[in-house]
């Protein structure tokens, strides 16, 4: 499949907006072959539960971001074969699983603005269908017959569970750092952006250099990508992204604006602080008073410069690799991600 | 290490009463080395909640009959690596995984006389914790190098992870048959110990029809082994076996007594079946009914004789494996998980 010659023709490309629709459109043949994989290998024929809830999600509209990324990096180092597909489809299992877990540990009630598995199920059934989701996606990669592919994709598999272990307990916990809070958003987020572009990178045979950049954008992409996201949920400069502003203080998350405005509390903010967080006596008012400490240290616009330090983090690491179409698309998805708080 | 030279010395082989304790005595010192790499590689230096909840289940003394066949499977055939450590290491780590899970998915309050894990800490922790562990347990077998092991691990995973949202939507279904009863023990406890035993064989190198032995063992030792703790739910011949007469009938699971009891019952008993299974209305003296129906059809008759075919099939199965002290002992073994019901 030549790159951007797909079902859609020309046109779709040249009318996609986002550089997400971008990837999409350049990618439609290599994306109808994950979805298909991914209807295939999500069925069962003996617990039909399990289709029933992950049709649910990956039905959901979800924007396959992370497997965008796996086939953009094969297909932009020339890759021909069709590895990468089922290395798409695995980076997609790997997020679903993780979804219906944190929905689980969350508690949640919707997700992309549908009521959540566990809430439409139960929470059995999320906790089961998301291991049944992970074997899956050990399966599709044990095909690959790769090693590296494999050793890539266990480490990213510890960080991301470390990670959301150590959100649990960082929590409502004052004392977490920056330091700490890089770890979360890295489980969170980056760990699996990362191995979904470094995995494009070695099925194509790539050399060391270009899979090491590969690595290092997706890792400083979903950097970017989280902190942005953090930000918007104190507002940041747009409220009409379908996130609730102040989800993450009422969970009393730790997240980086907090981080920020907890270092430079005076002992009158560090009471409020612990009061509403670690105490979670949290009353009318309180997320609006949060605000205006935010603003007060500044601690919005820091967070902003760092998300954009990071986008251009992922960009210079692109310079590593060869001039392709697709790379520009990813040049522009990092300027996009940290877009929505500019 | 010569097998039986251990730590302890022949004495502790002579004095061990279980085929359980004989294979802990002649694999001590592979045992040691599995439980400092299970201490090793359970740490998180960020997230200490984790060797928290993983250090109350694996120090629990659970009887690690897992890792036990993976080593006496590599021992018997001469291995004299270390990568069976890892992969002992692995299946037990994989077990407490399930562990984990299960409990959440079957709201328990107790696992080996102990409080569980989603009881001390929260059903997130366990959760998560669980999620980490299946992680840690790739990172292992990877570690291994051996495509063939990360393949049976992995289908192994997906037949457990099937088994268990099976099991899920089995559970109060009189429709549920001896196929599907047959599938869900599989997945809960046959499938990991028809790869604990597999995966020893693959990484000492033996012949298929040598390693396809071992799978047979561990599959046929498996179910034998469940449909023992089956009947043992509904008395069995020893009630002292620490585990809760009628467990599975208050929580109106399908297991191979009450299949076989619907499947000869008569218009009475069949509305009785819905009262209490289907329907969950279940009374004082239900469960002593439910027995003397099960006796009435000779149903736990019918299962122990099942039990006895598939404990005979484990052992047919080692006369294709060189003789042996380890071979010996796991032919005991076969004998013993079915004593506890003849």
């Amino acid at each position: 499949m030549k790159v951007g010659m797909d079902g859609l023709g020309e046109s779709a490309v040249e009318k996609a907006v986002t550089p997400q629709d971008k990837l999409s459109a350049h990618l439609s043949d290599d994306m109808a072959a994950v979805n298909r994989l991914i209807r295939a290998r999500m069925a069962s024929e003996h617990a039909p539960r399990i289709p029933e809830v992950t049709a649910h999600l990956v039905e959901a509209g979800g924007k396959r971001l992370r497997p965008l990324l796996t086939l953009a990096s094969a297909r932009m180092l020339g890759y021909t074969g069709v590895d990468h597909v089922k290395l798409a489809a695995t980076v997609e299992f790997i997020h679903t699983a993780t979804l219906l877990h944190d929905d689980v540990v969350d508690e949640s009630e919707r997700r992309r603005g549908r009521p959540t598995a566990n809430l439409l199920w139960d929470n059995k059934s999320s906790v089961l269908v998301g291991d049944y989701l992970f074997s899956r996606s050990f399966q599709l990669m044990v095909e690959t017959g790769s090693l590296r592919v494999l050793d890539i994709l266990a480490n990213a598999s510890a960080t991301i569970a470390e990670g959301e272990v150590l959100q649990l307990t960082a929590a409502q916990d004052l004392r977490t750092d920056e330091k700490i809070y890089l770890q979360v958003i890295r489980g969170k987020t980056a760990a699996l952006f990362a191995a979904a572009t470094e995995v494009g990178g070695v099925i194509a045979g790539a050399s060391e250099p270009v899979v090491a950049a590969l690595r290092d954008y997706g890792d400083a992409l979903g950097i970017a990508f989280q902190i942005a996201d953090d930000i918007l949920d104190y507002g940041g400069s747009d409220a009409a992204i379908g996130k609730n502003t102040g989800d993450d203080f009422r969970e009393r998350k730790l997240t980086l604006p907090l981080i920020k405005a907890v270092a430079k509390a005076s002992p009158e903010e560090h009471a409020f602080w612990v009061r509403v967080i670690e105490k979670g006596d949290q009353r009318d008012g309180d997320l609006a008073q949060a605000m205006v400490i935010l603003q007060r240290h500044d601690a919005i616009s820091a967070c902003r410069a760092e998300a954009l330090a990071w986008a251009s983090r992922a960009k210079d690491a692109l310079y590593n690799l060869p001039v392709h179409p697709l790379r520009q698309i990813l040049s522009e998805l990092a300027d996009f991600v940290v877009s929505r708080i500019s």
